[in-house]
Protein backbone atom coordinates (compact mmCIF):
# COMPACT_ATOMS: atom_id res chain seq x y z
CA UNK A 1 0.00 0.00 0.00
CA UNK A 2 1.37 3.52 -0.71
CA UNK A 3 0.38 6.24 1.17
CA UNK A 4 1.47 9.85 0.18
CA UNK A 5 -0.03 13.26 2.28
CA UNK A 6 1.38 16.70 0.59
CA UNK A 7 0.33 19.95 1.75
CA UNK A 8 -0.73 22.74 -0.02
CA UNK A 9 0.42 26.01 1.08
CA UNK A 10 -2.35 28.94 -0.37
CA UNK A 11 -2.41 32.48 0.35
CA UNK A 12 -5.83 33.62 -0.23
CA UNK A 13 -5.92 37.88 -1.46
CA UNK A 14 -9.75 38.09 -0.29
CA UNK A 15 -11.97 38.34 2.77
CA UNK A 16 -13.76 35.28 0.53
CA UNK A 17 -12.44 33.71 -2.43
CA UNK A 18 -12.76 30.59 -4.00
CA UNK A 19 -9.33 28.82 -5.60
CA UNK A 20 -9.74 25.67 -7.58
CA UNK A 21 -7.04 23.68 -6.38
CA UNK A 22 -7.44 20.55 -9.23
CA UNK A 23 -4.59 20.62 -10.79
CA UNK A 24 -2.60 20.69 -7.66
CA UNK A 25 -4.64 17.62 -6.66
CA UNK A 26 -4.23 15.35 -10.17
CA UNK A 27 -0.22 16.23 -9.68
CA UNK A 28 -0.11 14.74 -6.23
CA UNK A 29 -2.36 11.80 -7.33
CA UNK A 30 0.17 11.50 -10.37
CA UNK A 31 3.35 11.71 -8.61
CA UNK A 32 2.17 9.32 -5.83
CA UNK A 33 2.46 6.22 -8.27
CA UNK A 34 -0.68 5.34 -6.84
CA UNK A 35 -2.80 3.06 -9.60
CA UNK A 36 -6.30 2.35 -7.66
CA UNK A 37 -7.28 3.92 -4.16
CA UNK A 38 -8.77 7.44 -3.04
CA UNK A 39 -7.20 10.54 -2.86
CA UNK A 40 -8.86 13.11 0.45
CA UNK A 41 -8.41 16.54 0.01
CA UNK A 42 -8.74 18.81 3.09
CA UNK A 43 -8.29 21.94 4.29
CA UNK A 44 -6.54 22.42 7.70
CA UNK A 45 -8.58 25.79 9.05
CA UNK A 46 -12.67 26.29 10.29
CA UNK A 47 -12.94 29.15 8.69
CA UNK A 48 -12.37 27.58 5.09
CA UNK A 49 -13.70 25.27 2.88
CA UNK A 50 -13.54 22.37 0.61
CA UNK A 51 -15.75 22.57 -2.03
CA UNK A 52 -16.54 20.66 -5.20
CA UNK A 53 -18.35 22.60 -8.19
CA UNK A 54 -18.53 23.22 -11.34
CA UNK A 55 -15.26 25.61 -12.62
CA UNK A 56 -17.62 28.98 -13.94
CA UNK A 57 -16.50 32.06 -12.88
CA UNK A 58 -20.06 33.34 -12.28
CA UNK A 59 -20.89 30.37 -9.98
CA UNK A 60 -17.87 30.68 -7.69
CA UNK A 61 -19.46 34.70 -7.12
CA UNK A 62 -23.11 32.74 -7.14
CA UNK A 63 -21.72 30.43 -4.26
CA UNK A 64 -19.44 32.72 -2.29
CA UNK A 65 -22.71 35.12 -1.88
CA UNK A 66 -24.95 32.60 -0.84
CA UNK A 67 -23.16 31.09 1.86
CA UNK A 68 -22.83 34.88 3.20
CA UNK A 69 -26.86 34.89 2.68
CA UNK A 70 -26.74 31.93 4.47
CA UNK A 71 -24.38 32.78 7.34
CA UNK A 72 -23.48 35.95 7.03
CA UNK A 73 -20.86 37.53 8.52
CA UNK A 74 -22.83 40.21 10.34
CA UNK A 75 -25.14 38.16 13.14
CA UNK A 76 -28.63 37.74 12.27
CA UNK A 77 -31.55 40.63 13.52
CA UNK A 78 -33.32 38.42 15.36
CA UNK A 79 -32.07 39.51 18.56
CA UNK A 80 -29.83 36.35 19.48
CA UNK A 81 -26.72 37.27 17.71
CA UNK A 82 -23.42 35.72 17.12
CA UNK A 83 -22.00 34.48 20.96
CA UNK A 84 -18.23 34.27 19.21
CA UNK A 85 -15.74 36.93 18.34
CA UNK A 86 -11.98 37.03 18.55
CA UNK A 87 -9.32 39.24 18.22
CA UNK A 88 -7.90 39.38 14.16
CA UNK A 89 -4.33 39.69 14.86
CA UNK A 90 -3.72 41.22 10.95
CA UNK A 91 -5.56 44.26 11.39
CA UNK A 92 -5.49 44.48 15.07
CA UNK A 93 -8.84 44.73 16.52
CA UNK A 94 -11.33 42.51 17.70
CA UNK A 95 -13.82 41.29 14.85
CA UNK A 96 -15.95 38.44 14.01
CA UNK A 97 -15.76 35.34 12.07
CA UNK A 98 -18.89 33.14 13.31
CA UNK A 99 -20.89 33.39 9.82
CA UNK A 100 -16.96 32.62 8.51
CA UNK A 101 -16.99 29.38 10.61
CA UNK A 102 -20.58 28.79 9.61
CA UNK A 103 -19.89 28.83 5.98
CA UNK A 104 -17.35 26.23 6.86
CA UNK A 105 -19.77 24.11 8.45
CA UNK A 106 -22.54 24.20 5.39
CA UNK A 107 -20.21 23.67 2.70
CA UNK A 108 -17.43 21.02 4.23
CA UNK A 109 -14.37 21.09 4.64
CA UNK A 110 -12.89 17.96 3.05
CA UNK A 111 -14.04 15.34 0.54
CA UNK A 112 -12.90 11.92 -1.04
CA UNK A 113 -12.86 10.79 -4.84
CA UNK A 114 -11.84 7.43 -6.28
CA UNK A 115 -8.47 6.55 -8.41
CA UNK A 116 -8.85 4.49 -11.55
CA UNK A 117 -6.10 4.04 -13.87
CA UNK A 118 -3.73 6.33 -11.68
CA UNK A 119 -5.91 9.23 -12.43
CA UNK A 120 -8.74 10.96 -10.18
CA UNK A 121 -12.43 9.98 -11.11
CA UNK A 122 -14.17 13.20 -11.10
CA UNK A 123 -17.25 14.22 -13.56
CA UNK A 124 -16.64 16.51 -16.58
CA UNK A 125 -17.89 19.74 -14.66
CA UNK A 126 -16.51 18.50 -11.18
CA UNK A 127 -13.74 20.91 -9.91
CA UNK A 128 -12.23 20.92 -6.27
CA UNK A 129 -11.84 24.69 -4.80
CA UNK A 130 -10.33 25.73 -1.49
CA UNK A 131 -12.69 28.52 -0.11
CA UNK A 132 -11.57 31.15 1.86
CA UNK A 133 -14.04 32.83 3.97
CA UNK A 134 -11.99 34.85 6.52
CA UNK A 135 -8.93 35.95 4.62
CA UNK A 136 -6.17 36.95 3.52
CA UNK A 137 -4.60 34.46 5.18
CA UNK A 138 -1.65 31.83 4.44
CA UNK A 139 -3.64 28.74 4.88
CA UNK A 140 -2.78 25.09 4.57
CA UNK A 141 -4.64 22.12 2.06
CA UNK A 142 -3.92 18.56 2.65
CA UNK A 143 -3.92 16.44 -0.02
CA UNK A 144 -3.44 12.63 1.02
CA UNK A 145 -3.32 9.50 -1.57
CA UNK A 146 -3.66 6.58 -0.62
CA UNK A 147 -3.76 3.06 -2.75
CA UNK A 148 -1.65 0.64 -4.45
CA UNK B 1 -5.97 -4.83 -0.73
CA UNK B 2 -8.59 -5.01 -2.80
CA UNK B 3 -10.04 -2.33 -4.89
CA UNK B 4 -13.25 -2.10 -6.55
CA UNK B 5 -15.00 0.70 -8.37
CA UNK B 6 -18.61 0.74 -10.11
CA UNK B 7 -20.25 2.87 -12.21
CA UNK B 8 -24.12 3.24 -11.17
CA UNK B 9 -25.80 4.41 -14.03
CA UNK B 10 -29.51 6.17 -12.52
CA UNK B 11 -31.91 8.14 -14.65
CA UNK B 12 -33.95 10.79 -12.92
CA UNK B 13 -37.56 11.29 -13.74
CA UNK B 14 -38.11 14.53 -12.38
CA UNK B 15 -36.94 18.21 -12.06
CA UNK B 16 -36.09 17.22 -7.75
CA UNK B 17 -35.98 13.62 -6.72
CA UNK B 18 -34.52 11.04 -4.09
CA UNK B 19 -33.49 7.93 -5.08
CA UNK B 20 -32.38 5.50 -2.66
CA UNK B 21 -29.21 3.72 -3.77
CA UNK B 22 -28.62 1.71 -0.40
CA UNK B 23 -29.45 -1.82 -2.16
CA UNK B 24 -26.75 -1.07 -5.16
CA UNK B 25 -24.22 -0.08 -2.31
CA UNK B 26 -25.00 -2.96 -0.73
CA UNK B 27 -24.37 -5.30 -3.69
CA UNK B 28 -21.63 -3.54 -4.68
CA UNK B 29 -19.52 -4.27 -1.32
CA UNK B 30 -20.81 -7.74 -1.21
CA UNK B 31 -19.33 -8.57 -4.96
CA UNK B 32 -16.18 -7.40 -3.87
CA UNK B 33 -15.70 -10.19 -1.57
CA UNK B 34 -14.03 -7.16 0.81
CA UNK B 35 -14.32 -7.95 4.57
CA UNK B 36 -13.13 -5.33 6.12
CA UNK B 37 -12.42 -1.49 4.92
CA UNK B 38 -14.53 1.30 3.61
CA UNK B 39 -17.25 1.88 1.03
CA UNK B 40 -17.05 5.72 -0.95
CA UNK B 41 -20.06 7.01 -2.57
CA UNK B 42 -20.18 9.85 -5.32
CA UNK B 43 -22.09 11.55 -7.06
CA UNK B 44 -20.64 12.91 -10.79
CA UNK B 45 -22.76 16.05 -11.16
CA UNK B 46 -22.59 19.31 -9.68
CA UNK B 47 -26.61 19.44 -10.01
CA UNK B 48 -26.72 16.68 -7.96
CA UNK B 49 -26.28 15.19 -4.12
CA UNK B 50 -25.62 12.26 -2.33
CA UNK B 51 -27.67 12.41 1.00
CA UNK B 52 -27.63 9.94 3.80
CA UNK B 53 -30.77 10.81 5.85
CA UNK B 54 -34.24 8.27 6.97
CA UNK B 55 -35.95 6.35 4.05
CA UNK B 56 -39.35 7.50 4.57
CA UNK B 57 -41.40 9.18 1.89
CA UNK B 58 -42.49 12.48 4.01
CA UNK B 59 -38.79 13.24 5.29
CA UNK B 60 -38.00 12.97 1.40
CA UNK B 61 -39.95 15.40 0.26
CA UNK B 62 -38.84 17.58 3.63
CA UNK B 63 -35.55 17.38 2.39
CA UNK B 64 -36.27 18.25 -1.34
CA UNK B 65 -38.84 20.90 0.08
CA UNK B 66 -36.48 22.79 3.00
CA UNK B 67 -33.45 22.64 0.19
CA UNK B 68 -35.26 24.69 -2.42
CA UNK B 69 -36.41 27.12 0.32
CA UNK B 70 -32.55 27.47 1.07
CA UNK B 71 -31.24 27.13 -2.30
CA UNK B 72 -34.09 28.29 -4.42
CA UNK B 73 -34.51 27.71 -8.36
CA UNK B 74 -35.36 31.44 -8.81
CA UNK B 75 -32.38 33.99 -7.75
CA UNK B 76 -33.40 35.19 -3.52
CA UNK B 77 -34.96 39.06 -4.26
CA UNK B 78 -32.31 40.34 -2.47
CA UNK B 79 -31.53 42.33 -5.56
CA UNK B 80 -28.30 40.14 -6.11
CA UNK B 81 -29.43 37.56 -8.00
CA UNK B 82 -27.67 35.01 -9.76
CA UNK B 83 -24.72 35.43 -11.98
CA UNK B 84 -24.89 31.92 -13.28
CA UNK B 85 -26.95 30.96 -16.27
CA UNK B 86 -26.23 27.90 -18.39
CA UNK B 87 -28.22 26.33 -22.12
CA UNK B 88 -29.84 23.90 -21.13
CA UNK B 89 -29.78 21.26 -24.30
CA UNK B 90 -32.14 19.06 -23.29
CA UNK B 91 -35.19 21.55 -23.64
CA UNK B 92 -33.16 23.96 -25.70
CA UNK B 93 -32.78 27.55 -23.61
CA UNK B 94 -31.29 29.16 -21.51
CA UNK B 95 -31.95 28.68 -17.76
CA UNK B 96 -30.85 29.06 -14.42
CA UNK B 97 -29.44 26.37 -12.51
CA UNK B 98 -27.31 28.35 -9.96
CA UNK B 99 -29.79 27.31 -6.85
CA UNK B 100 -28.80 23.32 -7.93
CA UNK B 101 -25.54 24.07 -7.54
CA UNK B 102 -25.94 25.38 -4.18
CA UNK B 103 -28.47 22.66 -3.11
CA UNK B 104 -25.38 19.92 -3.88
CA UNK B 105 -22.89 21.89 -1.85
CA UNK B 106 -25.26 22.31 0.70
CA UNK B 107 -26.38 19.06 1.19
CA UNK B 108 -22.77 17.41 -0.21
CA UNK B 109 -21.94 15.26 -3.17
CA UNK B 110 -19.79 11.78 -1.32
CA UNK B 111 -19.69 10.04 1.65
CA UNK B 112 -18.19 7.10 3.45
CA UNK B 113 -18.79 4.14 5.49
CA UNK B 114 -17.18 1.01 7.20
CA UNK B 115 -17.35 -2.05 6.29
CA UNK B 116 -17.08 -5.00 8.91
CA UNK B 117 -17.76 -8.92 8.71
CA UNK B 118 -18.33 -7.94 4.50
CA UNK B 119 -21.49 -5.73 5.16
CA UNK B 120 -22.01 -1.77 5.26
CA UNK B 121 -21.93 -0.32 8.86
CA UNK B 122 -24.88 2.17 9.02
CA UNK B 123 -27.24 3.30 11.28
CA UNK B 124 -30.89 1.64 11.11
CA UNK B 125 -32.41 4.02 9.67
CA UNK B 126 -29.52 5.25 7.54
CA UNK B 127 -30.07 5.30 3.92
CA UNK B 128 -27.90 6.47 1.22
CA UNK B 129 -29.94 8.47 -1.64
CA UNK B 130 -28.74 9.77 -4.52
CA UNK B 131 -30.52 13.10 -5.12
CA UNK B 132 -31.21 15.24 -8.59
CA UNK B 133 -32.16 18.97 -8.39
CA UNK B 134 -31.72 19.59 -12.16
CA UNK B 135 -33.32 16.87 -13.70
CA UNK B 136 -34.81 14.67 -15.35
CA UNK B 137 -31.31 13.99 -16.25
CA UNK B 138 -28.69 10.28 -17.08
CA UNK B 139 -26.74 10.47 -14.11
CA UNK B 140 -23.66 8.65 -12.91
CA UNK B 141 -22.71 7.45 -9.06
CA UNK B 142 -19.84 5.93 -8.51
CA UNK B 143 -19.21 3.27 -5.73
CA UNK B 144 -15.54 2.57 -4.96
CA UNK B 145 -15.02 -0.30 -2.26
CA UNK B 146 -11.21 -0.39 -0.28
CA UNK B 147 -10.37 -2.73 1.85
CA UNK B 148 -9.37 -6.60 2.33
CA UNK C 1 -3.03 -3.47 6.12
CA UNK C 2 -4.85 -2.26 9.46
CA UNK C 3 -8.19 -2.14 9.90
CA UNK C 4 -9.85 -1.09 13.10
CA UNK C 5 -13.27 -0.08 13.91
CA UNK C 6 -14.24 1.01 17.48
CA UNK C 7 -18.07 2.41 18.51
CA UNK C 8 -18.10 5.22 21.05
CA UNK C 9 -21.52 4.93 22.88
CA UNK C 10 -22.35 8.58 23.76
CA UNK C 11 -25.29 9.71 26.01
CA UNK C 12 -26.90 13.44 24.91
CA UNK C 13 -28.06 15.31 28.01
CA UNK C 14 -29.76 17.88 26.23
CA UNK C 15 -32.07 18.56 22.89
CA UNK C 16 -29.45 20.26 20.62
CA UNK C 17 -25.50 19.73 22.38
CA UNK C 18 -22.16 19.68 21.11
CA UNK C 19 -20.02 16.47 22.23
CA UNK C 20 -16.31 16.68 21.56
CA UNK C 21 -14.86 13.60 20.75
CA UNK C 22 -11.80 14.72 19.32
CA UNK C 23 -9.91 13.09 22.15
CA UNK C 24 -11.26 9.66 21.54
CA UNK C 25 -10.47 9.53 18.08
CA UNK C 26 -7.01 10.11 18.57
CA UNK C 27 -7.56 7.36 21.24
CA UNK C 28 -8.92 5.24 18.69
CA UNK C 29 -5.85 5.64 16.23
CA UNK C 30 -3.01 5.52 19.20
CA UNK C 31 -4.36 2.45 19.63
CA UNK C 32 -4.67 1.00 16.65
CA UNK C 33 -1.11 0.91 15.92
CA UNK C 34 -1.73 2.30 12.21
CA UNK C 35 1.35 4.68 11.51
CA UNK C 36 0.34 6.13 8.13
CA UNK C 37 -3.50 5.92 6.76
CA UNK C 38 -6.87 7.74 7.16
CA UNK C 39 -9.66 7.97 10.07
CA UNK C 40 -13.11 8.07 9.06
CA UNK C 41 -15.66 9.34 11.97
CA UNK C 42 -19.92 9.14 11.59
CA UNK C 43 -22.62 9.19 13.55
CA UNK C 44 -25.25 6.31 13.14
CA UNK C 45 -28.33 8.56 13.68
CA UNK C 46 -29.73 10.48 11.03
CA UNK C 47 -31.25 13.21 13.99
CA UNK C 48 -27.25 13.80 14.89
CA UNK C 49 -24.44 14.74 12.93
CA UNK C 50 -20.59 14.89 12.94
CA UNK C 51 -18.95 18.59 12.59
CA UNK C 52 -15.55 19.58 12.20
CA UNK C 53 -14.93 23.22 13.93
CA UNK C 54 -13.14 25.56 16.77
CA UNK C 55 -13.26 24.12 20.47
CA UNK C 56 -14.83 27.22 21.92
CA UNK C 57 -18.07 27.08 24.15
CA UNK C 58 -19.70 30.57 22.34
CA UNK C 59 -18.75 29.19 18.65
CA UNK C 60 -20.79 25.63 19.70
CA UNK C 61 -23.85 28.22 20.52
CA UNK C 62 -23.39 30.02 17.95
CA UNK C 63 -23.46 26.46 15.40
CA UNK C 64 -26.44 25.20 17.28
CA UNK C 65 -28.05 28.57 17.43
CA UNK C 66 -27.67 29.04 13.48
CA UNK C 67 -28.50 25.28 12.15
CA UNK C 68 -32.21 26.22 13.80
CA UNK C 69 -32.29 29.41 12.50
CA UNK C 70 -31.81 27.64 9.16
CA UNK C 71 -33.58 24.03 9.79
CA UNK C 72 -36.09 25.16 12.35
CA UNK C 73 -37.70 22.81 14.60
CA UNK C 74 -40.87 24.17 14.31
CA UNK C 75 -41.87 24.18 10.40
CA UNK C 76 -41.24 27.61 8.36
CA UNK C 77 -44.55 29.33 8.33
CA UNK C 78 -44.50 29.57 4.74
CA UNK C 79 -48.19 27.25 4.25
CA UNK C 80 -46.26 24.14 3.31
CA UNK C 81 -44.77 23.07 6.62
CA UNK C 82 -43.11 19.93 7.34
CA UNK C 83 -44.52 16.07 6.00
CA UNK C 84 -42.70 14.66 8.13
CA UNK C 85 -43.37 13.36 11.80
CA UNK C 86 -42.71 10.52 14.06
CA UNK C 87 -43.78 9.07 17.27
CA UNK C 88 -41.07 9.87 19.93
CA UNK C 89 -40.90 6.96 22.01
CA UNK C 90 -38.76 8.30 24.76
CA UNK C 91 -41.91 10.52 25.57
CA UNK C 92 -44.71 8.79 24.46
CA UNK C 93 -45.86 11.25 21.77
CA UNK C 94 -45.83 11.99 18.13
CA UNK C 95 -43.29 14.70 17.48
CA UNK C 96 -42.09 16.21 14.69
CA UNK C 97 -38.03 15.93 14.18
CA UNK C 98 -37.93 16.80 10.79
CA UNK C 99 -36.14 20.07 10.99
CA UNK C 100 -33.34 17.81 13.27
CA UNK C 101 -33.13 15.60 10.18
CA UNK C 102 -32.48 19.06 8.11
CA UNK C 103 -29.94 20.29 10.44
CA UNK C 104 -27.78 16.55 10.11
CA UNK C 105 -27.90 17.13 6.24
CA UNK C 106 -26.71 20.59 6.08
CA UNK C 107 -24.25 19.46 9.00
CA UNK C 108 -22.90 16.57 7.92
CA UNK C 109 -22.96 13.46 9.37
CA UNK C 110 -19.18 11.52 8.93
CA UNK C 111 -15.87 12.86 8.10
CA UNK C 112 -12.21 11.98 7.45
CA UNK C 113 -8.70 12.95 8.19
CA UNK C 114 -5.30 11.73 7.09
CA UNK C 115 -3.24 9.63 10.01
CA UNK C 116 1.03 10.81 9.70
CA UNK C 117 3.36 9.25 12.06
CA UNK C 118 0.89 7.57 14.07
CA UNK C 119 -1.12 10.86 15.13
CA UNK C 120 -4.18 12.59 13.53
CA UNK C 121 -3.31 15.44 11.36
CA UNK C 122 -6.10 18.21 11.81
CA UNK C 123 -5.69 21.83 11.71
CA UNK C 124 -4.78 23.55 15.40
CA UNK C 125 -8.25 24.63 15.56
CA UNK C 126 -9.88 22.12 14.02
CA UNK C 127 -11.95 19.57 16.72
CA UNK C 128 -14.41 16.95 15.62
CA UNK C 129 -17.89 17.06 17.93
CA UNK C 130 -20.37 15.01 17.98
CA UNK C 131 -23.69 17.06 17.04
CA UNK C 132 -27.28 15.86 19.05
CA UNK C 133 -30.29 17.72 17.13
CA UNK C 134 -32.52 15.52 19.15
CA UNK C 135 -32.06 14.63 22.19
CA UNK C 136 -31.23 13.49 25.08
CA UNK C 137 -30.44 10.02 23.48
CA UNK C 138 -28.43 7.01 23.96
CA UNK C 139 -26.10 7.67 20.43
CA UNK C 140 -23.16 5.49 18.66
CA UNK C 141 -20.30 7.08 16.64
CA UNK C 142 -17.90 5.06 14.23
CA UNK C 143 -14.40 5.56 14.17
CA UNK C 144 -12.47 3.54 11.83
CA UNK C 145 -8.96 3.38 11.08
CA UNK C 146 -7.30 2.00 8.27
CA UNK C 147 -3.83 2.16 7.20
CA UNK C 148 -0.48 0.49 7.78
Amino acid sequence: MIIELERLEIQSRADMEMIDVTAEVDRVVAASGVSAGLVLVMTCHTSSGLIVTEGVECLGRDVLAHLERLAPKQPPKDGCGYWHNRYLDFDGRVGFNAGDHLKSILGGFECAFPIENGAVVRGGRQRVFFVEYDGPLARTVLVQVLGQ
